[in-house]
């Protein structure tokens, strides 16, 4: 579970929650502009959406993660370069076009910064380029420059909230946490619904905080807070190619309780990570595993992870079905692949608290059956209708509650325990990627 | 492609070929029974088939692989204590229930075997069992042994036929291929259609020749021809805890040249498991990945199985959408994540012969485009069609054609190089498996 146990009846409620979690912290602003342009790779227009978030004074502490797909996007090509820069300004965002081994990407990003350091008056080098979207066509780069105007015109020191609805693609809503530390705030926000296995980061997210943390102490406690968060989430087991996370500190508000930060950090970015997959596509149940009692993180994360990416068991959670054999091939296929020498006789199982194996056999009755059913069906986010064109999609755009199909498997051997999440695989999940072209 | 190239433009047509590919090799015979019976665990009556393979004199001469599946069903754990025994005289199949984590699973098995012997007049260590369906359900025991006198009644020297039809569960048809080898042949059957990324086999396979190869020979080359053919595919990644691969040699024709006879064990393994993927749970389309040129057959096999996993480019192809981008993306996510070392800079990439991918970067215009389109709707096994339930099922239950989806990676920087064969994601996959209780 998030941090939070929200129910929301309609999506004006989501918004005004949102709201209420978006004021910026000291020190930053946002500004987005959206405008029509002509892709040279299809035959019809498109839209773009540009978002700026910009410091009031650059600024020495900034981190940021990126994608390990070794076909990594041009902004991550340029992004990893910007580590080295003394200082941050701004970072530009679109979305619509990833720039993804597309010919003349990087020269494409680099054209962008350096436009937007023109119009904010400062260098290219302190521009932090991200792109999000189709993978292989080229940015629209005139047309963006054209923009650039509109999107600082717009900037405000408000909300965070017209940035996060920015950067969104498929995501059905926008998603916001913030966490209250010290005199101050973090306050993030993350993009992504599809092509969901982060390996060092999910699609898009920006940490904003004003609480003062030097560069060496903010990225490691940032590769941490991700090891926890979004590298222990899959929608579909998909890395995308341009995973990013930043983090930016305007360092407005003195503060030395790190382990506090830290705290906070974790806590924004373990809600940012489940908030992407309960609105990931096709998502109808949020699947949380802890596994416990492994002989190492490794094993124990990597055993939720195949159960969150089981296909079939994620299916039989789609249809409320549980399903439990699924379940238990998936942990053996882990295990005989990749730790065959591991100890299974002690291995137990919950589903919804209730047990389903233990010492090597199941431990079913038809009474277990139906609480299992009721704890599928308490979970689920809709029900799924069949439609008339037989294009399935989620008729709500908000999360009407943060209940999760809840797994408990517990090794016994071991001491480390993990917690990863995932969803099912659903209709509405192949419908989205099948049923029309993205 | 399978080493035929049929095409089928009837059910009645496709059982007629299987029928003239199942003569049964010399010594062998097969018999079957289907019953009703009623599961301890579900409230209605259910149906089961027995099916008998026995040999007319106990051979030495057999092998057997069987999952890798951490949690085996209770036949995969006594099958392979059968492989220490001088001999084996007969094969007890059944369907609907697997016998994997039941209580008392070994016992049902061994109970099975005793009272197939007792059939047959051999002794119990004589007897391989083997289970597939419901994992969890236990075995009716009783049922079964009522049974078997008609399964033994109803053998026959004539065909294997009725065991293919006997074996299966989901799948739409049965499967048989044979190769001919000097003066004797090599028959196989094949089962076999969702928990299919089989690790050593795939789900149940029977192999029978009446070509006299010692075990000692035959042993490793049913390894070798099951690593190049059912560990090179894959459905949907999952790994069943049933799989078992069998080969039984009647010894009835004399030959030394095993060279020719592994040839022809290898088609037929190959042919099958191309079968296995063409009948899988939802495809509609096959795609058969070709990897050259990489640093080792690990990593060829890897990438090939990456893609054809992969869910996102899983759903273009069953969209008939030619998105190269997901393609890039399931490459360069496992390269990240299990190779990250590995220059992908020579890396081209061919769909359908059409160049999409060279030098790091897409390579890709409009009469590309259509030229992709046209090669996935080629491929198609069938059109789907949103159906008024919403519950998608195939309308064919014969293969119309053995066309493939044909991708060639070509790593250019090492000289290994490796055929992995997959399908499509589809909604009469999440349909099977979401949409109504297995």
């Amino acid at each position: 579970m998030p941090s939070t146990n929200l129910t929301f009846a309609h999506r004006d409620e989501h918004r005004a929650w949102l709201a209420s979690q978006g004021a910026l912290p000291a020190g930053f602003r946002v500004g987005t502009t959206r405008f029509d342009f002509m892709p040279a790779e299809a035959p019809k227009p498109a839209k773009m959406t540009l978002t700026l978030l910009t410091l009031e004074q650059p600024t020495p502490s900034f981190a940021a993660l990126f994608t390990r797909n070794a076909f990594p996007g041009a902004p991550v090509i340029v992004g990893r370069k910007r580590l080295a820069e003394p200082t941050l300004g701004a970072v530009i965002i679109n979305n619509k076009i990833s720039n993804v081994c597309a010919p003349g990407g990087v020269e494409a990003s680099e054209r962008i910064c350096a436009a937007t350091a023109a119009q904010l008056g400062l260098a290219p080098g302190q521009i932090l380029p991200c792109s999000t979207g189709v993978i292989g066509w080229t940015l629209p780069v005139d047309a963006m420059i054209g923009a650039l105007p509109q999107a600082a015109a717009a900037l405000t020191n408000a909300s965070i909230l017209p940035a996060a609805e920015g950067i969104v693609t498929t995501d059905l809503y926008p998603k916001i946490r913030r966490a209250t530390v010290g005199g101050g705030s973090i306050v993030g926000i993350a993009k992504g619904a599809g092509m969901i296995e982060p390996n060092l980061a999910t699609m898009l997210v920006y940490i904003l905080t004003d609480i003062a943390v030097p560069r060496t102490e903010l990225r490691p406690m940032l590769a941490r807070a991700c090891d926890a968060s979004f590298n222990a989430i899959s929608v579909d087991s998909d890395t995308s190619t341009s995973d990013t996370v930043v983090a930016l500190s305007s360092g407005r508000v003195p503060f030395t309780d790190w382990g506090a930060f830290e705290r906070g950090l974790h806590q924004v970015c373990r809600d940012l990570a489940e908030d992407v997959v309960r609105n990931g596509e096709g998502v109808r149940h949020v699947i949380r595993v802890t596994v416990r009692n492994a002989a190492s993180l490794g094993l124990a994360r990597a055993l939720g992870k195949a159960v969150v990416n089981g296909p079939l068991f994620k299916c039989a959670v789609a249809g409320n079905d549980p399903n439990v054999g699924r379940l238990i091939q998936a942990i053996g296929k882990h295990v005989g692949a990749h730790a065959p020498g591991t100890n299974l006789s002690q291995l137990s199982a919950k589903l919804g608290g209730v047990e389903i194996f233990a010492r090597g056999v199941f431990q079913l009755n038809p009474e277990k059956e139906k609480a299992l059913v009721a704890h599928l069906r308490d979970a689920e986010l809709y029900q799924s209708a069949p439609p008339k064109d037989g294009v399935f999609s989620a008729p709500i755009d908000f999360p009407p509650h943060e209940r999760c199909v809840d797994l408990e498997i517990d090794i016994g051997n071991g001491a480390a325990s993990a917690t990863v999440i995932g969803g099912d695989l659903t209709h509405e999940y192949v419908s989205e990627n099948a049923d029309y072209r993205s």
